[in-house]
């Protein structure tokens, strides 16, 4: 028997998901609780990525993890084992999470004495890029595999996120991927973005991301 | 200048998708033309197959290609080079196609005298596997760094799809990519679900796919 929920989230009744984003960021705020949402296609290690963030700032920060999927919970067993609070939102089909999903994800979570939460969004990188989870910063990873054009198809996604981890480097040398022109693309979509090469398999560059990742959630709780 | 349309796609005011799409299949079925709808996450290789796919199989078929995209042209751009007859579909931030949105990129596309049509839908596993396209047979790639996992993860996705390619199995000694746990989660969701292992960048295994394919459209005119 699993030791993490499974909750089945709904789609708002709230027409207004941005009014009932911002007053979430409110309330986090209040609390003193981080809320970071990360995106990304199928595949491009966010779970394992999630893993090693959580091994390096664990003594430093209490963390728990949302996990949302369409109906498995195999990314919720695997982050279990890394001893942080976890759950798994199921979102019956829907291919995304607005600020109400995400709101009775935290409440099932429980958020008390919490100081970063981390929502795995949908893997998807079109339908999560339009809505507002009411989180205080947003990351997404890219992988090397898929390419470095991707934000010149996927702007939306690029432009909206404070963070860009460029995941799986270690397999740079067997892919046409070319790290400036995914630089230079993403810095024209958003030039305020953050930009992480890693490998979360052999934790290359994990330090920078962790590091900027912990200022901002000391940063959140000290405004 | 480049020699294909940009088409903006709407969203069909059709109530019954469902409906739709079987009389598109019926318009086709008249016409002789087979419409693939070929799907996957973004970084898969569907454009680097696509080129391979009609390279091989030009001189029997002929070929159109509906490249849908939220709002680039980079794919229908590369596919032009192929001399495939070529149109780019722009969803305007939509995350899937439903038949209504094909039918126009059809009309648009002009499939007089065309045997083939190859729909490169919207680079995400969960939203275009909800909406028939009235496509006669529906696709989808997996590429290696994504996983195996991923049957588990987005079990529509596998269930609605006749094929299967899982592409980029020139890296796999670098990954860590179960094919016989893929071939056995596939068939889980879909029993009859073809599998193509490929590697569109070297060529190795398309051969089996371009044949299956060319039978498909085959068999379609014949009946």
């Amino acid at each position: 028997m699993e030791g993490y929920k499974i909750i089945e989230v709904k789609e708002s009744v709230f027409a207004n998901n941005n009014k009932e984003a911002d007053e979430l960021r409110g309330k986090l705020k209040d609390q003193g609780i981080f809320l970071l949402n990360l995106m990304s296609s199928p595949g491009s290690g966010k779970t394992t990525t999630l893993k090693g963030t959580i091994a390096a700032l664990k003594d430093d920060l209490k963390i728990g993890v949302m996990e949302a999927d369409i109906d498995s919970d195999v990314d919720a067993a695997t982050i279990e084992k890394t001893g942080a609070k976890v759950i798994q939102l199921h979102t019956g089909g829907m291919c995304h999470l607005d600020a109400g999903m995400t709101s009775q994800g935290l409440e099932s979570l429980g958020t008390e004495s919490l100081d970063l939460v981390i929502l795995e969004n949908i893997g998807n990188l079109v339908c999560p890029a339009e809505f507002d989870t009411g989180a205080v910063k947003n990351a997404m990873i890219l992988s090397v595999p898929e390419g470095h054009d991707k934000p010149l198809k996927y702007p939306l996604m690029f432009s909206i996120c404070d963070a860009l981890i460029i995941n799986k480097i270690d397999v740079m040398p067997y892919f046409d991927f070319d790290l400036d022109a995914c630089v230079k693309y993403a810095k024209e979509r958003n030039p305020d973005i953050q930009i992480f090469p890693i490998s979360a398999k052999t934790g290359e560059g994990m330090e920078a991301w962790e590091n900027w990742l912990k200022e901002q959630v000391l940063d959140w709780q000290k405004k």
